[in-house]
């Protein structure tokens, strides 16, 4: 196995987010970064450096000016006479256009955005940029014959639309990593989501494509974030319809349901015809995560791992979410050893 | 003419708005209303309160579920345990679903938001409501033959769409005054809104109908809130088609700009056919407002109010925006002398 680990991760270091009226401590921090650093460190995992891709690469996922917006958002921000992290404070409502960008910045930054706990700050692009590189290079190496990769970075991605950010994501990690596959050679790809919450960017992304499967188990969308998107009637639409597949779960939902979603999501992705996959290999399914509510024990996710090994298929893994901070590296290490014993 | 006074409206006073990263504190606080009350009474104007109306009366405007929402808001806000007032932090963005109404309290807020500008505290509801009583009483006095209505209301109402609250908006009380006008017996109405900002809420919900036309001169979207409506193509859907009439205008456009498209306007209103005109007076076109950009004067206001009197139809005055507190009494009674002369 691979692992790439973001260089820059730490650049993205917001000091708070927006959440019921109050300005909160983020849980989306750099801690979370070194915790399953130190994981795979002492498990002897050799950590590399990403290689760097145009950012022509990001432009089969996401569009040219959400890039573009992305790339100059803080220099844009401080421009505008504001100082300390930046939030979104207007967006298009039901019945408001989204065919006309304006120009005013603080409207450009909430007609990308789809929260207010995804500030902002002067490291942002470029910690989310290297993270993206990480999914390329672990989409290269499986191309190149690898049978696995993992990548660590930080911010995560699953959440991040076409032209969104939002949940603590600013570019799709995973959707990367699937579209260079398929760019690569690999006819068909599939992306199995396991973070708590549903991988609504993700689906976005691949929502009309047959070629890209994308299967999601999380907490139901009624009660849990994103709550817009994860319904199990989303089936995908015109040549996509039928390689998406949600497997929502009611919060609190027992490890015994979880797996049996789980079966379901891999007979599809057997059946869906890919030759690789993508995991976005959240472990905030695990029963001490602090904003999540599945019940998912270490040992669970390594019975993932093995689960997946079974598939046949090379993986790339993907960090998302998972925030019960030090537990996380041994989560991601649960699943990772069960996929390819040390 | 008849002077319609909401008695609830200091019942919302929240304590900040959430506006680029920052607590900054209200723009739209009781004050305005104190302002032109003054000015009024020292003008001898006779204050009235409201009729009061059932809620059904607003159903020809917003929907059930929007109502639902905002009425009982503020103890959901409580009883998942927030405190302070309650300001949107989720909402869906593109790609994500407005069919489906979420369970979880954040989560609908955010689904009939458009801003973090336009928080709820404990009267807001109240204020809103009385002011739509306000509004309904307005368009009862015209329909008995009274040939103007002025209704002096805050919070304001041209931003808030058929389930949508933004831009200090949350219950529309021009479309409410335009539609209890039309169910009255008037067989077409116009809407005529001067406030600097474009009414993206009226024209939301009059833009597929025929019978209520409405015009709007307002600061160019592409630089000015609301941003993501109010563009010269928006011009009327299906029936509705060539109802609709936006006259954006650059920030900083000259007053004579803003009367030719004033002239604009009352042509077209004239061609509309309608029996009674619904005019949303903001006054924040005025040179002075701190947060618009036209430069209107006070003895503009009376022009205005004059060249509505030339119309010769029945004119219901709404009080919108017009943030520069004190002098907000004197645009507003300049315009209404022009249109009455004491
Ligand atoms: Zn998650
Ligand atoms: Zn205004």
């Amino acid at each position: 196995m691979r692992f790439f680990a973001n260089p820059a991760q730490a650049g993205h270091c917001p000091g708070f987010e927006f959440f019921r009226g109050k300005r909160v401590p983020c849980f989306e921090t750099p801690e979370r970064f070194h915790f399953v650093e130190q994981a795979l460190r002492e498990a002897g995992c050799v950590l590399e450096a990403p290689a760097a891709f145009a950012d022509e690469a990001l432009l089969g996922v996401h569009s040219a000016r959400y890039l573009e917006f992305l790339k100059g958002a803080w220099a844009e921000w401080l421009a505008t006479g504001n100082e300390g992290d930046a939030f979104p404070a207007v967006w298009p409502g039901a019945g408001m256009r989204r065919d006309r960008l304006p120009q005013n910045f603080a409207a450009r930054m909430g007609f990308f955005a789809f929260d207010t706990g995804t500030p902002l700050a002067a490291g942002t692009w470029q910690a989310a940029r290297s993270g993206a590189d990480c999914a390329l290079s672990a989409a290269q190496s499986l191309l190149a014959g690898e049978l696995s990769a993992f990548v660590l970075t930080r911010p995560p991605g699953h959440h991040a639309g076409i032209e969104t950010f939002g949940g603590y994501c600013f570019l799709n990690n995973a959707a990367l990593a699937a579209q260079a596959l398929r760019e690569g050679g690999a006819s068909r790809v599939a992306v199995l989501d396991v973070d708590y919450h549903h991988g609504n960017g993700t689906q976005e992304i691949f929502y009309a494509r047959p070629d890209v499967f994308f299967a999601s188990i999380h907490g139901d969308p009624m009660t849990e974030y994103p709550f817009y998107l994860g319904h199990a009637d989303e089936q995908g639409e015109g040549a996509g319809l039928g390689a998406n597949l949600n497997l929502p779960l009611p919060a609190g939902a027992p490890a015994a349901d979880w797996f049996s979603a789980l079966e379901q999501a891999l007979e599809a992705i057997a059946h869906s015809g890919a030759e690789a996959l993508v995991v976005s290999l959240g472990v905030d399914a695990w029963e001490g995560d602090p904003i999540s509510r599945f019940r998912l024990k270490t040992r669970d996710y390594a019975t993932l791992g093995e689960r997946l090994r079974r598939l046949g298929l090379p993986v790339a893994f993907v960090l998302e979410g998972g925030y019960a901070v030090r537990e996380i590296g041994l989560n991601v290490l649960a699943c990772l050893h069960g996929f390819e014993p040390a």
